[in-house]
């Protein structure tokens, strides 16, 4: 339990960064659907480890094959499962994870629950597991791009206190793709870089937050009570390793606002579509989309390795101390960026799925 | 779909608030638990209008019937179904609601996505729909006390810029009851009790933040990847009506750490349980329960409904202004507080029980 | 858990014979569609005791009443939930079933399960229960009939070796209904009727076989795999209280012919629409629906509830010897068609929804 | 949509017959299982064509390779995900299928859902879809073996109207396998080997039916209404291809007789354990195992593909006759049997795995 997600549009990941590979069977996917590979590893491409001077050394082609639920270039309605293989494997480094817990991972937990982990590289707690979600929001994103022109878009909004000014509402994937840290606003993605080698060679690490919009999202999607859009955005989020909290349209910030300050009043624009001036709301109201932009912001964690000496114990309770060897990124928002989108588009593409399952072609 | 949570424990709920009434199904209750309707009033009675000053002037007894589930004071396994009647419904104070959109309410997107909506009242929008989760929310806390002692506990925090201090490890449910806004800290309540009626006597409203413990939660909750435990309960607590954030431990204050500043690290206690010395991971590592105290905030705007006039437009699209009358809380903060534990509750339920299910009694 | 059936028109059921009531939930049901409480109350009266002469004397008027998700005599897209107050409970019929386990029954396992039970008239194995599939059954007919004309139409096909001669592509409801037990062979019924007579004049009890017809169901429902048409009409009616087996189109009787015989041959009619020449598939091939008449076959055993001495043993194990009291119907078939009804109407409902869901109007 | 079965022992499969291979990931496996790769490839060995001179000549060797989810040889609690890679892919023997309809096989179904499908094989439909069901039940099996000394086995009960004469209560697998047609009665297994080949030598095809017993599954298994225990038995096994029929302890037959006749009297055992003297209940009451042996029978259809001459449409509608070239099995029966044990494991060990979640080790 707790690998699949998704009512109709529906993904299953699977495998660990040590061991066969790593993958993901999508279940529900819309027949007679043009995807290309290329399209799929594109996505992994920005995903992967070693991409640039600021990610974790480590290399990893990530190369995807398609196993299934494709014929001549088409989806075919039935599951399409992906596949990665792993590579590049030094179990050697992992041998002290066998004994201590790592603070802040999630070793002691997963001791705890199973009484039994596969301690190479942190199992399935590892970052390697978002490759099957960043595979199957690649699919996503195509459904709802052409059936609805969706787009998704995300980027590094701040790290530590460097933040970025960035408009949601015209930003584009060339902008956020124009610099190895994903920050949209040159300026500041140039000063975000020196932050993380400078943390890097002292052995530290950062957090930040992500930001993601998804524009043209049609309204009606979402459902009431307990599968609000906001409510299913935030899971998927939330879900990604090192978040930390979640925010749609004003969020915390928000509520410092009066309610005459926090409306969205109600116009009618030129085309005679019924839109709101403001959009504090962030797209969603009432947990149904309403046309607007859908504005949603996600806290990472500073990546819990370290390359400082930290306090901890081993699997029997015995006070050591640990420095981490292994390769890791000192910040995880670069790589996170196409994960956020993932997460986003796995949820839009399901609720498309439903909206149109229960109400048809509103 | 979306009206049902959880897979274990799994809780559906019903009705609008207008209409036969309210309520709820719960399905895989363990069996021989002694519940008394008495619990589930308590909680219902925390959340009903008409409480006090600073609430809503609506009267509603919002007494429960317990239909099925229960025999001779005990759960018998099957499925419990709770229903409360509506009263007090004045529908002519919704007549305008026909024809006109509220700003930041579910009006406009119902209608887009549905084509009709019961327009009285709000229908499946209103916050009466949260009737059914706080009585299955009074079950689930039941079984989390009577089989790990588990302690749910939450309260105001914040109501606009004013502050609360409270100590999350000791905070008592007596010292949240104290007050009529629900914020431990007196004195902070009597200034956040004199601002929401200022703001209400205005014809305004507010906003501010719950914080939620979970304390003596067991080890080993919470499951990899999709379902993590900080992922259901964001997706459970951005399910209330109103919510516009989630943070676990460290939130967004956390991403302006550094790694070292910012990771828990290990001990052994003298019992010789493993237990970290900070809390920035918020009592969850990994998706799991690490058995510290689990500490959420939920951001809540300030409520929609303000008797100050607005601009908006009809369903047809003509500009109209609207001065809403109904009775509305100028803050919804204080009954909020029960809904967010019911949210809790309802989460570390369905994860006890299945942890019970894939790995026994470990 | 096991209380909710359907994944997007989605029904849980829930309530006793005894207690507050029993009734049902509806999520996913599209909006605006017209549905009467009288429609609903049509299928009700056709389940419901106290009918004929030939189910059981019980009196229960079975009035639904609908709490929401119905405004202005449509559906709104939210929770459908109908209640059925119980009356003419009798419970000192049942003391001994505090002590005594029924031969046949769900009271050892219902024990053996939970440690508790309702033992009041058989708790949720009650055949009372099925109120609320027959409800939700109705509404999903009337969704079946407005979108796609499909007829769906059940009948006593044999009770005991008594087998009535019906043509399952031209039986209409009032052939159904045109008797007490619901066979359409007006011969045949006749003498059912007197053979259910004899078996309960003397304490003794029958069973049987009902068919089902599907006709004009869309090609192209049902899933592959899991979720095969057959696979969900099979849990659907094997989850009726009583039955003991399932068959659809050429059933057990199809092993016994070779594979050129038991092909359905393809040909076009003159429409140009592809059909087969025969049907022995029953309306399904490869798990999706094929456009020929869906049928299939269920078996109902002798009621379990007989009023002859039988040996048995108590909660303790202690032998004991039983004749049952209360009131029971001497044979299930008649009062079992509507509930075969409803149960094959939710799977189409659901499948009608997933198709269009995944595929869109195909 | 519908490639995934179960609720906390969660089974997907995945691939068709031609690409890059097929499998399953299994979620929700209890964790410190022992598991080797011998015994899932032991089983689907036995499901694997070309095992013998009546089944099919095609040659594959179905090698399984475990991707993750074990660690040292046990389960760690995390998705197991298993592939097989596909081999001897003849595709020219199905270029007639992209064009012309195959009677009683899933094309003409396929296409009028989807539009589109992968005619290389009967792609999703083929009967290479169950080696993941085979793999997963392998270790459902194991983790019933394990936890209660549940024994599940099938065989076949009757080929055309050739019937074996086997005793549910002692058969065992070294019977079963003690002949190529997996019948225990070795004289008739004899004339049905006979039989199959004569057929197979005309080019024909038989069907017949497999029975299964389950033995000493513990008392309480099983959920009351929807999710009967034979409710998801029938589902799980209506699901296999070719399969027509479903029957539970006195099926069919057991309609011919009185309730006075057909309840199983309850009796205390000279262990103190309360059973049953007769068992037509087949293991089962009000939905729920009783701890008598589970018996189910299963009606498989003669095989589609034949090598007789057919009347049959192309996608177009245009009438052709089609001789199947490809190689078939005659009769699925034997290679069947291993996919009946495996669904019946798949719903026991869910079950199993439910009744723990909700009600704890009763």
């Amino acid at each position: 339990m707790g690998n699949t997600f998704g009512h109709l549009f529906r993904v299953t990941t699977f495998g660990e960064s040590h061991g066969g590979g790593v993958g993901v069977v999508i279940d529900g996917c819309p027949p007679r659907l043009e995807i290309s590979t290329e399209a799929i590893q594109f996505e992994l491409d920005r995903r992967r480890p070693g991409q640039s001077k600021i990610t974790t050394p480590r290399k990893e082609a990530d190369r995807c094959e398609i196993l299934s639920g494709m014929f001549e270039g088409k989806t075919t309605g039935t599951p399409i499962s992906i596949l990665v293989r792993n590579q590049d494997q030094r179990s050697q480094d992992y041998d002290e994870m066998a004994t201590t817990y790592r603070p802040s991972h999630a070793d002691a937990t997963y001791d705890a629950k199973y009484g039994i982990r596969n301690y190479q590289g942190g199992g399935r707690s590892s970052a390697r597991e978002t490759i099957g979600r960043v595979a199957a929001g690649a699919i996503a994103k195509a459904i709802l791009r052409q059936a609805a022109g969706v787009e998704i878009i995300a980027y590094v909004k701040r790290i530590k206190d460097l933040e970025g000014a960035i408009d949601p509402e015209t930003v584009t994937l060339e902008q956020v793709e124009s610099n190895i840290v994903r920050c949209p606003d040159g300026e500041a993605a140039e000063r975000m870089i020196e932050l993380v080698e400078r943390f890097r060679d002292q052995g530290d690490s950062l957090g930040g937050v992500v930001e993601c919009v998804a524009r043209h999202v049609p309204k009606g999607l979402g459902m009431p009570v307990f599968d609000k859009l906001e409510a299913d955005l935030a899971k998927a989020v939330m879900s990604l390793p090192a978040t930390k909290g979640f925010e749609i349209g004003s969020g915390f910030a928000g509520t410092l606002m009066a309610g005459s300050e926090h409306n969205d009043e109600f116009y009618t624009d030129d085309r005679g579509t019924i839109r709101t001036v403001t959009n504090r709301s962030g797209g969603i109201q009432g947990g149904i989309s309403n046309g607007e932009t859908i504005l949603i912001r996600v806290a990472f964690k500073p990546t819990a390795t370290i390359r400082k000496e930290q306090k901890t114990v081993t699997r029997e309770g015995e006070a050591v101390t640990l420095v981490a060897k292994g390769r890791h990124d000192p910040c995880v928002l670069p790589r996170a960026v196409p994960m956020v989108e993932a997460m986003v588009a796995l949820v839009l593409c399901d609720h498309l799925l439903r909206q149109q399952g229960q109400c048809g072609d509103r």
